[in-house]
């Protein structure tokens, strides 16, 4: 008998950025599995599941643990916060799935890079990188490398994981990286606690971000070398071009 | 007085991946203005609205005529499909609604990174890079060193707007580009028509890309030198591994 395992991106966190996908998967589901602080988001929603709670690391015996109900018959739902399907659990459910009669099924959601955006204006209007800066799974030269990479084309860029508890100091070499291509006066953009209490966006720039400001659950946005930083009625937004006042005006 | 506009991301197109915040917004407002295809798929979700249909190009004059409606009090909703704030309108509407009164609130979607990630398994689980192949708001040498770029740092890669009806080469010389530091193993995922009729995930290589395949309603996920073709109980899949296997194997 084959059982369905929906991994679902749940959003940052608020009800309203949650997808009736996702909201239908999690209703379908027998078994919720998840990390503690996401769970606490959906049990209010979901009161009368099972849930399948985990700490924040040990991915593999979490994954481990939810695919065992699936075998036994389950219909089970795994969240992510944010999208599964980008720094979340649908990798990692597939790769241990693999020959087991479970049909895995990622389930999409508002990722942090969207989210985040809508909140400091506009600035990913044009191409983008995203790059988590956690060197526990990636060695740092290589994230070292891309963070040049993406500086050099002038992509815009989107750090997730900017801080951890052990490596305070990521955030500022990667700034430094970024600044070898990006200019001192490029927006940068912070967003924390999106869509949850104590949400905030902060609008700074590349030579006056204070790395203080950013903390394990906070996203940051760079801008390319078209990016600007505009007053509006609800303050300072950043946005980037994509050139279409310039082809207008020709 | 001072007007809200909204700037909505409804997603890839199937009610169920709008989310309920974009639902509200679009509820909330007077006027919906929007492309054509686009307002196609919210009209029988809110058919007493007034409706500014306007053409695919022509953005300013659309941005315009839609905060002309803001400015004379109404509350606006201008629709993109996935997420306005990449390759939306958020960007520009933000422009020329600069010094007027009017508050521009993106509304984030489900950009088809996210949504066409889900179909095809877990390509994204890794850093990643997001390029448009339109060539009409930016130069062609631009793109090409983004994509270089790219392939180079072991990105992986989603191609925005991989064919156009003028320029239907694009999409090889891209593959060519990305080819230079990207096996020809690499896997390669083509999602059409995601969230509507006619949805489809094809799975393939960058040897074996088919540009007949893809069409103005694809994008294109290119995989990096960890991405895999693993064969599900639903088909073939895309994985990118993040390392968490090889961590707990230590």
């Amino acid at each position: 008998m084959q059982t369905k395992f929906y991994v679902v991106g749940i959003g940052p966190g608020a009800p309203e950025l949650m997808t009736p996908q996702a909201h239908a998967a999690l209703q379908e589901a027998e078994v919720i599995a998840g990390y503690g602080t996401y769970l606490k988001l959906i049990k209010p929603l979901f009161p009368d599941k099972e849930y399948l709670q985990t700490g924040m690391t040990g991915e593999v015996k979490r994954c481990q643990l939810a695919l065992e109900q699936a075998q036994a018959g389950k219909i089970v739902a795994m969240v992510s916060s944010g999208d599964a399907g980008i720094y979340g659990m649908a990798g990692l459910v597939l790769q241990l799935a693999e020959g087991l009669p479970v049909e895995v099924v990622p389930v999409p959601g508002i990722t942090a890079a969207s989210s985040g955006a809508a909140l400091l204006g506009a600035p990913l209007m044009h191409d983008f990188a995203v790059i988590s800066l956690s060197d526990r799974l990636t060695p740092w030269d290589k994230i070292e490398k891309r963070l040049l990479a993406a500086a050099e084309a002038d992509f815009c860029v989107v750090l997730y994981n900017p801080r951890s508890h052990g490596r305070p100091d990521l955030l500022n070499r990667a700034c430094q990286l970024l600044g070898r291509h990006k200019g001192p006066e490029t927006p940068v953009g912070i967003v924390k606690n999106i869509g949850r209490e104590g949400e905030q966006a902060i609008v700074t720039t590349l030579a006056e971000l204070d790395e203080n400001l950013v903390d394990m659950f906070s996203t940051v946005f760079i801008g390319n070398s078209q990016t600007y930083i505009q007053q509006t009625v609800a303050g300072l937004k950043i946005v980037t071009p994509r050139g279409y006042l310039e082809e207008a005006a020709q």
